[in-house]
């Protein structure tokens, strides 16, 4: 079997949104395997803006990573025979060897493999987790989320939507806003750019939000403590709007005294607060594909050469659902 | 009995910090005692920052209130005879007639009278709520504290140093920071108006702050942001620095996204939250009072008079302890 082994570096370090020149693409040599070990080929890997912020503490030179699925093409490993799929922390490599140990397994009938990038992976567990748990929302509660037909965002509307909430959700072009309201049955969607935040909350939901599902900072972040609800909640998944932030970080909320006569409570968390729940969260979603209750979209970038650009493209708004990039079929 | 009552009322709507000229002293006249009523002069009353909110939301002419301790002149009602005392609403008045169902008798002999307005009243808890429920404040943790020189933010650090913690609060002078530690017992103090707070809690806790009880907003929240630990939390009492702004308010942390990798928890309280658990508060402080166990100064301003003053001089730290007025004996 001849294969080309190639991988993804950080060349330097980037300064605000990163560039291209950030990134190096080389060959890389795979070492022997060993018992236990199994050689993989990367069928789809995930871009994601967390990535971002590990890039400030990589020393330059090291190999970039990220969340893939792959398939076995050659095993040392009882476990994971040659043609199964597993999800694996190589992303941003054509191939890598690794122990069985730290790969799972995918099944391929329950669910398409791209999904455990998105709505059945990370995504979906950090929509589920972030609004259910950290943000503790309650059946029929309002609830307002930004970067809304983001791969989180729109899981978290949806699920909201399922709960029988009333949802509300910003994103950043006229196109992303209308399909919020036709694709994913948002109460009502409109354009950050274009639109003030506190007028269309004020608007959508005249007495107030219950929980802000937090992806942005700046003033969504300001809006929504200001119209936010005695006992709101806002569990804070990403404020992208200060991930490029170098030199002066630009100023936060305003408005944070609004907490105190409100009882809110603003509270951080990644997805790894919810891993004792993945299994519940796989069996609810599963179910929720198969019935089609949950809609989501992916945009695929085309060869590991595209990774770069893919992920640059998540801080521009190029994507629209889930950025992947597909390696090989 | 000859009396003459007298009481403030709102002259015009401060802008940023109040002035003596916002306020208007005048003769009240007083309602005729019917079956239940009492008629009750104010011994003393406590000014407050809270009040600076609810300025922005009160008509011009209005009366001023909070919290006052006052002794009954004449009684119609049987719950209160002539002579007790009385914690009521109605600070910023010598005078007032009110049915007996509105007011809380009160002990001498448990705690002197003035502490019904401090350690045994609102501030204190204020200051034992927001640690240890808001801000679940567990045996041993490190705390930081702001405003600590204040009548909520000296019982906060001394509540946790009876539970084993490690202290370290700021204050605004020189003078009170010696105090917070030869006094009060705190780990370390500083200057927030000469130091760097980020400075300060890297060496006065290396290890990173497990409580930050906000009361003041600005710098030290965000020093507090950067070097807390992973699942720290921050009770916001009050954020003084930002009631005044007027105009354009000042910005907020810059460092919001903090909270997310260390899953940090902001949340915003006042403290009727606790009145379920006001009489637990009230038997486990007087027992440290008795014991000697939590000291607490007063700041006393002389004569109905003084009243602006004193709560003007709030927010230039003219108080130390517990800021009160003195209206009679």
């Amino acid at each position: 079997m001849s294969i080309n082994p190639r991988a993804f570096h950080l060349a330097q370090k980037p300064e605000g949104v990163p560039k291209v020149s950030d990134f190096e693409l080389s060959d890389v040599s795979l070492k022997a395997l060993e018992e236990g070990d199994v050689l993989v080929e990367n069928l789809y890997m995930s871009v994601d803006p967390y990535m971002r912020g590990r890039m400030r503490f990589m020393p330059i030179g090291a190999p970039m990573f990220g969340a893939a699925v792959g398939r076995v093409l050659e095993s040392r490993s009882p476990d994971l025979p040659e043609g199964c799929y597993v999800l694996n922390p190589h992303s941003w490599h054509s191939h890598f060897v690794e122990t069985s140990q730290a790969l799972t397994v995918l099944d391929p009938d329950l669910a398409p493999l791209p999904s455990y990038l998105g709505v059945m992976g990370m995504p979906g567990l950090t929509a589920w987790g972030g609004l259910l748990i950290t943000g503790a929302y309650q059946d029929g509660e309002t609830l307002f989320v930004s970067a809304a037909s983001g791969a989180v965002g729109s899981l978290v509307g949806q699920i909201a939507k399922l709960k029988g909430g009333r949802v509300i959700g910003s994103a950043g072009s006229d196109e992303k806003v209308s399909q919020l309201v036709t694709q994913f049955g948002f109460d009502h969607a409109f354009n950050y750019k274009t639109a003030d935040p506190l007028t269309e909350l004020r608007k959508a939901a005249p007495d107030g939000i219950d929980v802000y599902f937090e992806n942005v900072g700046g003033a969504q972040l300001e809006a929504a403590l200001t119209h936010m609800r005695p006992h709101g909640r806002i569990p804070i998944c990403g404020m992208i709007a200060h991930y490029n932030d170098h030199g002066e970080p630009s100023p936060g909320p305003r408005n944070l005294t609004e907490t105190i006569y409100k009882f809110i409570t603003l509270k951080g968390f990644v997805v790894s607060a919810f891993e004792s729940e993945r299994a519940t969260f796989q069996t609810q979603m599963a179910a929720w594909i198969k019935n089609d209750d949950i809609q989501y979209k992916e945009t695929i970038f085309e060869g590991l050469e595209a990774a770069p650009d893919a992920f640059i493209g998540l801080f521009s708004g190029a994507n629209n659902g889930k950025m992947l990039v597909h390696l090989a079929d």
